[in-house]
């Protein structure tokens, strides 16, 4: 087990040698990290099953005139071992200083978390390096800086970006195979969504989600059943709502040859194939013969890896989180680097609340090049931390010119989460998808790719 | 001849329907544009010299608080073309709302200025085409409104960009074949550099930029005489200046074994080469085997171009030039393409003023990859349009914290150059090097490459 970093509802500024703080509004005075655990449902995947509460870390910083911006970002022990000193740096900075957050981070991160080279079994966010773990600290970070200067000029956050290019943003319904309920064992809070293990209850939850939120795409979250039953799945998805974009996304769960099976059956049928399999390699030998398109949100995942994947020809599609990629700026520049490659970009999401979702919807209003519906877990968590949830009117958010992110942080919602995170006995703070499997299936083990 | 524009020092926003002006102080009430004639030494390269006055295009962007933005940019007549409509679109607009500057060129490029994809026979400026021209013109009213917004936020331009991460930004010294003055036929003003034609006056002129500026790196235009002369003048630069960065850049005039000759012969001299001859696919041919890294501003100068150039590595090193690329933003999102694939970064520099000095300054402090001292004609331009002309201290500029580009326009020093524009009987509205170069040598024709 990790050490646990103390739990910082109070100020992270509060000691320590500051740079001092100079003149004006958009000097930082404060930094808050909460920490949080959140309701999650039972969505299954190729690592295992969602646990019932997630990590997430909320970010506040507060400016010298009192404006207070809000960042989220991932929450496992690592990120707030990376977080705590990194806040403790920020006090006497401006609010836009922002290409020297990550400088900022490299400093602190000599002495906080390590963090080994592999590849992260429980958010199968691809490769895990230093790097990435400190762009994803960094993006939490960016996004409360970007919303209090915004609030402070009495600009949306889209504004700080160069502005809108687009006054909707469009997302798809992201479907998961699930169970009712989490064991008992594990507890958790039920929902009304019920089960989903074959076709059938793949298109059910469709359904639902078409006639909720109005999505017209439609993602499936695979590598949970034999290749052939999520085929199965995706035939029934194209029968119910014909011509509407589809995914399949097995989490590189499959072997070349089993990628190429599945590309081949659902040919015509997919609007992209993601992440069949695993590693650049691989994906650009899929890729080679699929005959549709390749997305990745796994292979792709920090600016290191673009040139082999893109050179090579090995995806079509870069699904941006802006956690991984270091905020919004440099989601942003990922965008041009696609753009000046021919490659499609739309965006990737893990389980996220009201903030993320807000970001990446100003990210996404900016950047010209956004070829498909994003991806957003949203849907799926009934607890936020902000006082109005965001709304999906005909599969889109409005994108907003509120000042800032548009979204208000609720004390009276964020401290029951925190105390849950306070209360853990140290199960939930680090998300392990295979260890929530093993309370229902005590012989799982992380499954080795490829499965099938 | 192309049609001649209108002079407008009047409000180009006085006419035509318009949105309606939201509310604010980042509102666009009014854009100026004031097309000039700048004095310009007798600098020789591959295609010709330098006129005597060679054309800019100064931007000034009024908000409705009557806060005013000034940009810079070229001022060829195809380029004021494009402008005057561009002006006539902007006000109503937020000085924000620059990812949206690009497709409102593009809707008023259709009935404006006729751009045949062609190389730039006078600037050197690498292919030109329609969406290049009209990145160029955006770039004059991206700058313009980031000053604007900076000044009226209080805020250094560096800021708008994600602000410094070095509070020095290093040039080299520019070096040019010349002669003393231009033909008396030709006009223009002498100054006191004299003649620059063997090994012996490029080391003079290199000797008293150092003094003069502090500037420690050299770069020589070349592409004037025989390679071998050229390759003389560097040996005696590195006889001068033993230790310190040298480039020659003959703007593309050589065949692949004459650039093999050259950069075999320079190797372990030449910081880098630059543009030793024309087009990706010789370039990737000559970097196979030069052992000297080649630098481009010519078959690198838009997104378009960078693909096919990185993934043969064409190219080692881009030079930028905001002005190019279609501002700081893009500049910025340039840098990011170039740090994902290893490529260099510096900035190209054509004859330009304070106000693109200023931009190009507080974006290269932005750049975290900016690898290379900076080209910039600056040194030789005797006039400018700023109250205050930015002074070079140990090669370097400081990074100014001055709300917007930290330089004012002059009125009395603008006022002249434009009524040198309106005087001018045609023959310097649009640079033309070799043109110029006809009235000393009546039987010149643009050389065609390789020359040698």
């Amino acid at each position: 087990m990790t050490p646990t970093p103390r739990p910082t509802p109070t100020p992270a500024a509060a000691s320590g040698p500051r740079r001092t703080p100079r003149a004006g509004s958009l000097v930082i005075s404060e930094v808050r990290l909460t920490p949080i655990l959140v309701a999650d449902p039972p969505l299954l995947n190729t690592q295992g099953v969602h646990q019932p509460y997630t990590p997430r870390l909320i970010i506040e910083v507060v400016t010298a005139d009192g404006v207070t911006g809000v960042g989220e970002t991932y929450g496992d022990t690592k990120y707030l071992e990376l977080a705590q000193p990194l806040a403790g740096k920020l006090a006497g900075h401006r609010i836009t200083e922002l290409n020297g957050l990550s400088a900022l981070a490299e400093e602190v991160a000599v002495n906080a978390a390590r963090v080994e080279n592999s590849v992260d079994v429980g958010g199968l966010r691809g490769v895990q390096t230093a790097d990435k773990l400190r762009l994803s600290v960094v993006s939490g970070f960016e996004v409360a800086c970007l919303d209090a200067w915004g609030k402070t000029a009495g600009l949306p956050v889209h504004a700080l970006l160069g502005g809108k290019v687009r006054d909707r943003v469009e997302y798809s319904a992201y479907l998961f195979y699930r169970w009712k309920e989490h064991p008992r064992a594990a507890g958790g809070q039920a929902d009304d969504w019920g089960a989903a293990a074959d076709p059938a209850g793949v298109v059910a939850q469709a359904e639902r989600f078409a006639e909720t939120y109005g999505f017209t795409s439609f993602k499936l979250k695979g590598g949970v059943f034999e290749p052939d039953q999520e085929i199965a799945a995706i035939r029934a998805l194209a029968e119910r709502f014909p011509g509407r974009p589809l995914r399949l996304d097995p989490n590189g769960a499959w072997s070349v040859p089993t990628s190429l099976h599945v590309a081949t059956e659902l040919r015509g049928v997919l609007e992209y194939l993601e992440d069949p399999t695993s590693g650049t390699a691989r994906m650009a030998e899929v890729a080679a013969e699929a005959g549709v398109p390749l997305a990745t949100n796994m292979c792709v995942t920090t600016f290191g890896e673009i040139r082999e994947a893109f050179t090579k020809d090995a995806v079509q599609v870069v699904l941006s989180d802006h956690h991984y990629w270091g905020g919004l700026r440099n989601t942003r520049e990922l965008a041009a680097v696609c753009r000046a490659f021919g490659v499609g970009l739309s965006m990737h999401s893990n389980t996220h609340l009201g903030i993320s979702l807000a970001a990446m919807t100003h990210v996404a209003a900016t950047v010209p090049n956004l070829d498909y519906a994003c991806d957003s877990h949203y849907p799926w968590q009934t607890e936020d931390v902000i006082t109005e949830r965001l709304a999906f009117r005909d599969g889109c958010l409005d994108v907003t010119d509120t000042p800032g992110l548009g979204v208000e942080l609720d004390p009276a919602k964020l401290a029951p989460l925190h105390q849950r995170w306070l209360d853990d006995d140290g199960t939930m703070r680090d998300r392990d998808d295979a260890a929530a499997m093993r309370v229902a299936d005590p012989g799982w083990t992380t499954p080795r790719t490829p499965r099938w």
